[in-house]
């Protein structure tokens, strides 16, 4: 459930319709360059988080043709000179990328392959498919966790979300996002994430009475007992029977660690309960809500001053719910002919979604003074580094007035080499790793970009080398275009 | 990645603190009874499509723990006595369900467990999150093809599933709700279902010339020549390079087998499309649509008379786009204590969520004049089966004077015991016989139930002995809650 092996068999027909039209004619062998990046943000948000990679990196490493799928590409009608391609068939090409967890923006190429086209085009289904789902949880973690700030907030998704592994994977790039936690054990177990849990109703209601329901799980799940208190009646039945549990286990020398609302309004019944555990000698009793929550659902309660301490998020999380997904693309940005390399440009009726031809590189600017992100700035592969001390002019690939200059600056380059020859050449990090990466990565941002609502657009610019570049490839598409007229 | 097996954690961490609370205090053997249902129709539809079926009985005939699972659960804290009984632990119950494919609705129970209470925890989490993902995707499907009818319509959403799983078993679902085949090959080699594919952008680029690239393809993959026109200019280049490959095929005596629109205005676009290949002499060539489509889109595409023969659904389908979650639940409805089955209630501030008690059974309610169904049916498990010949009265359960009287009809009953003593008892159902069950049941119905808006809201009522059930108990629950505040 968890492998993404065997997935030699996960993309779409055309890729290998296309495959096989390459090999028939002799052209499998010409080296391609694709650039995976998206278009733009999704929920409104002012960043993107990426989440993914380890998954497509063992996607990529892993990659092989078994007999069965070969058999039932015969069935299909593909033919053998193609099917005995695929028998010997591993992924052998260059994969560039940005790191996991890296703050992302629209346009800027995330991750870039090098390989063989027949290579290059079987992989796009399932380089999208992961990166897509990842990317997009992850983001709508952050924007919740920018909300709740240092208060824990997990994910409670598991049952919601598009089967066993979306929920999975989805918990593991939730905590890269910034979810503290997961209820899903099997994510706790596979990617080391702390895991969270209280009580159900049901539990609650096999009981007798609700103060037995409670004093039986305390007994029993020392460390973690967090009861829930709206089975009958919060204030009136579940806070007392909750202190009156908590007064039991005191003189054990035990404690109640929190309770958990479920349903009402939140505001409120954290307030008055925060007010009861506090007048009964529980300050330290923590209150966790559930329930349908999302960023603006708890901004509100945040607003209101609700007495919470810890948000379980579940359906809005894990399914993205207010936009489920991101629209990633994977576009061809070069093809190697006799020796040559030649950028590639795809037109469209919308100048912003022209792609950006060539090999390229994408580098963060940071000044030097304010310690903060200026910008995304991204050259053609083989341009010099923007050099430290000197000034660098940013301006907007689209609406080229708008320029700005930065004068003392540094530029991190965003991509490191991932999969060289088909081998893996980067350690694999836990995801504590990538989840502080991320963090870091945030705090070099300004908080008008991490705002909730309109957030200041950032700065994805070209350099001019490449702007021009692009142009010209731009007016070379008009006149191919009359060609194909004629 | 395509397998439910190994899925032992694959639980909220809630139920295993659950578990074990109900070992420590000897209660795990309780003989309990839930039930999977669901509360509202996604999408403003009429009905749902019950897909998922397969899974579960794979995921719960399968389920075990390992030495690694148990030391995990240890590492957390879980006491020794407890990770005994999972070593053995083995799903031993029995499970009634409707079949899958069956057209379902709000409040009636769709899958019934009976098992140990243990048992009947563990399992909660993943049987939701299978059941709520592929009902939803089938729902959705059906939508969709409610709106083209006979034109074959394809899933083409694998990239923008959450994760490959989600994909492989979203095409299962969009399928068995009524998409004629996808794009993913592996679900069609996994589910033998038909695969449909056409070329790339990329691919059209990486030739010189368009009609290079129609022709190289053409040659290769005969019986699957769908051309993607846009590429350039639909009308100007893509279409005429189309019909001259069709011409120079036509001297061989092969066809182009289609064409495909991916942008642009696809009403105008596809009409005038069709006009150009009539007129050079191609009435055959098929035009097939993609590019961001749903239900809503397609319906104003056809009311514009678009001349579109098939269309290619992604994103929009595969994610649900816009309600990415069926907020299926599972709820305990009866506990046998000292051999005697007490039914189990749950209260909510609104009475339409207050659960239905005890162990019941749902039926349809076909009236034999019209062949066409009343409503649901929900009798308690030992109630007689309601009886051909005689007048049944339906009345909805919260407006009780909503009534009608059914004089004619057959009464089906929509379980059937799927899982005897945790061994499967049922075959396994090719997606053919899925689809097909799903297309007579829905046949079944009024065309007001299939309105996409504002669909007439179906009957599911309850016997008059299961509604005096419920209300005694909620009454009797008031009562029990005024003792939880004493």
């Amino acid at each position: 459930m968890s492998s993404f092996r065997n997935m030699a068999l996960h993309t779409d027909l055309y890729q290998l319709t296309m495959m096989q039209t390459y090999v028939q004619k002799g052209l499998q062998d010409q080296k391609v360059v694709f650039d995976m990046f998206f278009r733009s943000l999704p929920f409104g948000n002012g960043y993107a988080v990426y989440a993914g990679l380890e998954q497509i990196i063992d996607y990529l490493t892993e990659l092989a043709f078994s007999e069965e799928d070969i058999a039932y590409l015969e069935s299909l009608g593909f033919k053998k000179k193609f099917t005995e391609l695929l028998r010997n068939f591993r992924f052998t090409g260059d994969v560039y990328s940005m790191r996991e967890g890296e703050i992302i923006f629209p346009n800027a190429p995330v991750l870039t392959v090098e390989a063989r086209i027949v290579e290059a085009l079987l992989i796009e289904t399932a380089l999208l498919n992961i990166f897509n789902h990842q990317t997009l949880i992850a983001t709508k973690a952050s924007r919740i966790k920018q909300i709740t700030g240092k208060k824990t907030t997990v994910d409670f998704g598991a049952r919601r979300g598009h089967g066993p592994q979306a929920s999975l994977y989805g918990a593991r790039a939730a905590c890269i996002g910034g979810m503290d936690g997961t209820s899903l054990v099997k994510a706790g177990n596979k990617f080391k994430l702390p895991v969270f849990g209280t009580m159900s109703h049901a539990f609650v209601q096999s009981f007798e009475k609700e103060e037995q329901a409670f004093m039986a799980y305390a007994e029993e799940n020392e460390g973690n007992v967090v009861l829930l208190v709206d089975t009958y009646n919060t204030l009136r039945s579940g806070v007392p029977n909750a202190v009156k549990t908590a007064e039991k286990l005191k003189e054990r020398g035990k404690t109640v660690d929190g309770i958990r609302l479920d349903s009402g309004d939140m505001a409120y019944l954290s307030k008055e309960a925060r007010k009861m555990l506090d007048r009964s000698g529980f300050p330290d009793i923590k209150i966790a809500a559930s329930g349908d929550l999302d960023e603006y659902i708890i901004a509100e309660l945040e607003n209101q001053g609700a007495a919470i301490d810890m948000y379980a998020v579940g359906t809005k999380l894990i399914t993205a719910f207010d936009q489920p997904s991101l629209g990633g693309v994977y576009k061809l940005v070069e093809v190697e002919a006799q020796g040559k390399r030649n950028p590639r440009i795809k037109l469209s009726d919308n100048i912003e979604k022209i792609i950006t031809p060539g090999r390229k590189k994408p580098y963060r600017i940071i000044n030097s003074r304010t310690g903060r992100v200026e910008g995304d700035y991204i050259t053609l592969a083989d341009e010099r580094v923007p050099e430290k001390g000197r000034n660098l002019l940013l301006f907007d690939p689209v609406n080229t007035w708008k320029q700005k200059t930065v004068e003392d600056f540094e530029a991190i380059e965003l991509q490191e080499k991932v999969i060289n020859k088909g081998k893996r050449i980067i350690s694999r990090p836990e995801i504590e790793e990538i989840r502080s990466y991320r963090e870091t990565a945030l705090s070099r941002f300004w908080e008008e970009h991490k705002r909730k609502k309109n957030p200041q657009v950032y700065y994805v610019d070209l350099s001019a080398d490449l702007w021009r570049l692009k142009h010209k490839m731009i007016e070379e598409m008009r006149s191919h275009f009359l060609k194909q007229q004629s």
